[in-house]
């Protein structure tokens, strides 16, 4: 996952911005590729109900475990790089070849999909390493399985199946759909340690302007970083609007699958991605406010630049003209009207004593205008 | 509650800004955890019909007075920092684990869910004291019993205690509705102080603009103030938004909690809240006005300083080239050709006077352009 | 009605920005307190049907005309100055509390409640004589009458008197809601010759604008005219979107009390409020547009005092330059390499020489360039 | 239609501003008062049915043609400056008096209106002469009439009357509601050229600042010219809006008054109308953006003033102090210690040398920066 | 298809600029025009059903091949230059006359209509080559064929034939609404790689500011590029929204022409371009940022050029009036007062000491203020 560094610092740039589908137009419905950078699957079985509980990890696709009646299966495919993998578990679970070709191009945005027996979700799972990068999650959830397939290792999952070890918690007692909203919370919740790193680099930038109206001069222009943080919280608050409609279509969906109790629960996710929508857009607020900050001390400090040099060529031209003034060789030898100062007695004082007039009197002008206050 | 004090003077930032859960995604729901911070839990129950009010201060949790037939029975829970405690009052309302998360965890949004036999409400209450501060009052309405939840100690519900007391008010005749609605009510409208404190800066900035502009100097830059400002009233006004949807969502509610005597008073409450989402816009249409005034101020001053610059330079930089020119050594002994003026008779009262009209003329071209005006 | 005048000129202050209620919260409902500045109140009764009309100007409020079948009563109340008298009345028409709250609160928005048997609606009459300033009217409009509450003594309502003293007029032939809609159109109306003086305002400036531009100088910078027109504009516009909802939702409600008459009526009253938006916005508009014209001019005006500066400095740097290398003292009697054109025949005139061809130059590469002309 | 002409080139600010109603507040409903910049009416009738037509110019109001049974009438009257006239149509029609008070007061907005057993829809036609002019066009169409009321003498429905003369064409078999529509249709295809009109001047001034770009001085500011077009085009964008959400009612509508096969046609409208909010828009959005670009230009060649005054300070300043400091008149005869330079033999080629070297590396130093591109 | 080079190198305007329509006001509806610029047409039919498939390239149009049962014809006509032809075309397939008028005005928006018993969808097929062009696409879809219009020749249609040759394709065994998904899931994935093409632009002049910011200098102003590229990506976002919109409606629409196969396909087209509006935006946005980050290190420069000009001018104003001050010519015979120091020993030394105090005291002033760092 070799990325170049921009000069511009935006390193993760092929990143936060939106993928583009590489599709050659015109290809029939269903086919896909297989990415070059995706990882080998490897598929991860847990079977329980309230008394029992299985676990298969690294399976052989071949020899699958059956599903088995009033039992739970969790099938957790991790990688996308195997074609015949994919279409062989496809098939079993009998998914629909627009939805598989959706798993494999991983540029979906969040959606909801229902289908007859079973329904398909696409969610993204944020991670803040050397930028924003946004795993595809796919999960597709039927009475009795919920099938969930990621593109690369991770443990995002690690606390759902420590939590399935436990008899006595509600997730061994309730079905598949209660399983896939405690992935789905999981994952919705994984976006607050990230907008709490964003918060963080505002607080900084923030600190840093703090710093420097305090006189103190700015090491480096957060513009620059703002660019960068107001490119990457857009794509934050797109995901938040997009898991907010997502979990609200699951919410409102009527098909047996979803039980009350996960729809009670589900409502709490939706809390969730509002508080979500919330936070991203008080970042981007935010961001926009120190950008306007930034350059409004850009121009402060343009301005007491200004003021420095008007102040210097206004106190220093006249004097340097009476120095010029006194400089001229007009020939005194010719009239008593040339330059009779120069042959005055206390000449050279008065000139002094103009030029100190002529400076006190330009600085008090300044003070007066309140221009000699450094900030 | 010590918060590190920006240099920015952006006291209160960690209050004014969105708070970002503090979650382990991945948790189990329903289970929460105590902040360090929280104050321990003070039980206050008072239970009333229009015959008589009984108030214990200060109750022990294991013997909260039992509810009666006939009578509502209103406890305010102060201080979340017992986790055993909210555990046993949750258990004798009956309320559900995800609500009793919420109330935990103090970083909900304005909310309203209705559950079978009851509701569940989450408000903010303003204060501002040395910054923007929101505490989470959350409140539980059912048929018979009112239950507020408040993070601090503080006294904003006294008035309706007071009103409790006096066996003619309807508070004491109607049922628990009306009592939340009074509570609502009592929250609603301790936005108004609030927002009447930023409009009061904002009063306060256009006063020192208005001196700024009729020719005194600024005493120092607002755009900082306005900077912080811009970033709480955006908060007031998403409070005012959430507080309008959800005494909506109260309204619009078809359960039988709510009788249609409390519905007409909601109403009213839902009256104030568009008034506060007026309020709260109109203080950001200002803050966003006063903006753009100072930074057209910074710039009108960037043009004076500019001007007179322009002018000094303008009117000198022409006489010190005379002065230079006659300041040359050209050797008149050579030719009559080198410098006659030095030898004319009346050579520098001629330089003076053409100094003299340079730089008469120069004001005058000054004076036509507009440019000798200070302001 | 004593207001301080700003500044800034925005003189009218507190009355362009929303109004703050003046609460305590936790206060009951339908609890309220008369304002020190409230005027004290005169009742005026009419009584008419198609064939007769009876007026009581002043009535004693302890003897109002008793309401009679087959005729419809207008009562109208100046000023709120008296708790009494305001309570009086509110008992006799059977008015709720809390509408009764806000007629004497004067801050409320223009809007529309229903009670069971008549409908209450409260509009805004605006002025401009020093300043904007909305007085509250109150209208209660009941089967057989029809009652106002005005803040102030004023007459808009005189035409609709003299309307009803026509026994021709429709007005006299239908009920208490055709008198209502004359009574909303009057107050709707009246915000078009407000309009237009803002219309009229922004004229004048761009007016200002157009000589600036055609090269006289300005007399005085409009940003700040347009910083007070700009808030009092967004006022106006959201009573107009205020009135717009208001008349909408008296349309659409369907009690009896409201004829399908005067409903037509009320959809013509409806086009002005759209109307009154449209020039509310376009008056908004101009304002935008105005203000960033004049930040252009003061920018080209900034960019002409550069190159003014620029010129000048260009032309006699230079100049100076070769003077005060000519007035160097290198001694020519320790070799003929020390300035040999100080001792050349022509050495004075070659220096004027080259001073001018060096100002002619410069001057060619600033018309070159397009600086030389003035705008 | 004398205008003003205004300095900043705003020649028919009175057009392209919205009209604003002089309205009296108080005045009954249905009066209206005759404009006295309002022509002299001229009635022109057409009576036509698949078989024959009848064509009545300039009829006498006191002698209209009757209707007649299975032929439609379009009566087309130009000019609104006789209320007896209006008034006697009026009554024939049977028409509404707000309806025709609407007709004259010419400052409505496009609006559809519904009566019984007729339909009301105003319009507005749109000419750039010397300026955007919008001229108000009314239609009522009844089961066998079409009224057409315009306010100045043009000949916007000549190809109409063509249309008509063909006993082949669909509109001589057709009802009153195609006829209609035919004069809808025309009315907002007559956007289309106007609108052309501004997107030619945008691509003119887009044009002169490519020119400008190129290195051609500016030969003038385009952001007045663009402030003009600006407020024009929301003018038209505005009109298109609701034009289109007039067409949308039009086929909305439920009345027996328009046939499925009109309807199928106002659908083609509706298209036109989508187009032109289409481009109305479009056209905003490039004003926009070349008033940015604009601004940006005004930005760039103030860098570049800057820049040049920079190079030239740059370098003749120290070129001048050098010289300065060798004019200095420091007694070498008192020590040798005082200006020994002056009495070295390659005293002046040094000091020359210096200078040399000194403007050479500024220029070097400039070069490096990328400051001695001219653009 | 010759276009004029634009000297802003906004070369492609013609086309990106929403084409306007060339109405004459007033003309009966389905009379059209042929292009002079239009190709002349040449019209290619497939016949197939799942067992056998025909292809007649070029037909003659008076010979074209029946339709015949149980087989879907697909007509694809590319090149809109003869009327004849069209007219016939529309004859045989009983085209309404509003939308083979539409089919040739190549100027239409994406639309969607519904026929009684075909539909018809306007789709634009875009491609960049010297800049944006967007083709117009005209799909007629009844119940056994599929008419297609083209303006120019292309070959975008040709995966789609390659599929038809393919006796196990889904595309050989659906019906005639499954060819008119394929077509149109070619054209709307065609936006991808065009989109594309716009994201490595800005991706280019993102990199170029980025080396702008690390001290290169830039080797162009990119702000006339992102004028450029922000109006073509207006045009797409308008594309992608009118797609979108289409392909809801085609999905919404209840005839019996499209299967349910058929809209769970055309379900997944929706979501591409939900992800084109995605796209689009974000291009948005970054055109956006990317132009104000140009406007800052724009504003950076200024103050660096400034900067160097204070320091420059600051540090040689002092050091210059020193020298003038001893080069003025008091007689120092006249008395002692007179310029003492040019009589001083070390009066030489003494002067340049002082002035390199003085500019030491000045760099060490700006060091402090930070002044000094080159960027």
């Amino acid at each position: 996952m070799a990325r170049r560094r921009s000069n511009l610092g935006i390193k993760s740039r092929t990143f936060a911005r939106q993928k583009i589908r590489k599709v050659t137009p015109g290809n029939p419905p269903g086919e896909f590729k297989i990415s070059d950078l995706a990882e080998q699957p490897v598929v991860d079985v847990i079977q329980f109900n309230s008394d029992e509980l299985n676990h298969w990890a690294n399976c052989d696709v071949d020899h699958l475990p059956k599903q088995r009646a009033e039992t739970v299966t969790w099938m957790n495919i991790i990688g996308l790089g195997n074609k015949e993998v994919i279409l062989k578990i496809a098939t079993q679970f009998g998914l629909h070849e627009l939805a598989v070709e959706d798993v494999v191009n991983t540029h979906q945005r969040p959606k909801f999909e229902e289908y007859v027996d079973h329904f398909y979700t696409v969610l993204r799972l944020p991670s803040h390493v050397d930028g924003l990068y946004r795993e595809q999650i796919s999960i597709f959830v039927g009475k009795d399985y919920v099938l969930t397939w990621q593109e690369h290792s991770g443990d995002c999952f690690q606390p759902i199946r420590e939590r399935l070890k436990s008899t006595k918690r509600m997730i061994r007692k309730l079905g598949s759909d209660f399983l896939a909203y405690a992935l789905i919370d999981t994952i919705v919740d994984s976006y607050f340690p990230v907008l709490e790193h964003y918060t963080g680099k505002l607080d900084q930038i923030e600190d840093e302007l703090g710093d420097e109206e305090n006189g103190d001069s700015l090491k480096h222009n957060p513009i620059v970083d703002l660019y960068r943080l107001r490119s990457e919280v857009r794509v934050l608050r797109r995901d938040a609007w997009a898991h907010r409609e997502l979990v609200r279509s699951l919410i409102a969906n009527e098909s047996n699958v979803i039980t009350d109790e996960t729809r009670l629960h589900l409502r709490d996710v939706l809390d969730h991605t509002h508080h979500l929508v919330d936070l991203a857009e008080a970042c981007r607020d935010s961001c926009n406010d120190l950008h306007d900050l930034c350059f409004t001390f850009m121009s402060m400090r343009m301005n007491e630049v200004m003021k420095v040099l008007t102040i210097i060529a206004t106190i220093f031209m006249p004097l340097s003209f009476i120095a010029g003034l006194y400089g001229m060789n007009f020939d005194s030898s010719v009239s008593g009207w040339n330059m009779p100062e120069t042959r005055w007695y206390f000449g050279y004082p008065f000139a002094l004593l103009l030029m100190l007039t002529i400076s006190v009197s330009m600085l008090m002008f300044f003070k007066q205008r309140g221009w000699m206050k450094t900030r």
